[in-house]
């Protein structure tokens, strides 16, 4: 199956998530581990989507989820910062969505400079990860 | 906002829906009503999709749906037949909700021919939602 751009644009319009989480992770030196995933999530009958998607991307893997439902994510900040997010600035999402991942860029962004790795870092991400919880109310 | 072709097919791949209900109707001489409708429910905050969806196709309505969920809705035959299944017959969606899709058009094609005026009709089309439902399991 071949995918076409835009109809990637409106799935995930409709389907993906750029989600960042922070744990507490002992063994980091801040304590807390940054982890941000491009997301979308799937009925396993329509699996060959993910798939599609995986190869459209060359990167990512598709796993399952929740019960019947199985996800393509993209976690590497490499795969992220370099196929990712030059794809969504290239098409621009339409919905709401497009702040979530303008947030989740600037995260990207700060992760590249090792910024997740102080202090204070983390207190910007988790600011930034707030406002992003705003856009989805 | 101008939309394009595969992004609507996308965002209907995610977010579309196409249903037909069979209502008991006293006025209708065969005892049922068979509503069809082709509906993307948003939150509020992304009506403007909505919108732009009736400005590509010139046709349907916006209406509120449950709590802040609104609708781009299209329920008249005649443009179901004339505007949405042309162009997603144009643009496959790649997502099972194809076989949605297919089973509708079945539904308008006998609905253009009167059959959901005859209770053959009505069963007929009965028996083709029941299919509809399988597909989204």
């Amino acid at each position: 199956m071949m995918l076409d751009a835009q109809w990637i644009t409106g799935f995930t319009d409709g389907e993906g998530c750029f989600h960042v989480s922070v744990n507490p992770h002992k063994e980091m030196s801040v304590g807390y581990q940054v982890l941000p995933e491009f997301t979308v999530v799937q009925h396993k009958k329509d699996i060959q989507i993910l798939h599609a998607m995986k190869a459209y991307f060359k990167c990512g893997v598709v796993r399952t989820n929740h019960g019947d439902r199985y996800a393509y994510r993209v976690r590497s900040i490499e795969h992220l910062a370099s196929i990712i997010i030059p794809f969504f600035e290239k098409h621009s999402l339409k919905t709401k969505k497009n702040l979530d991942f303008l947030a989740f860029r600037d995260v990207i962004h700060m992760m590249q400079k090792k910024e997740h790795l102080t202090k204070e870092g983390v207190k910007s991400i988790q600011k930034i990860i707030n406002s992003m919880n705003r856009n989805r109310k």
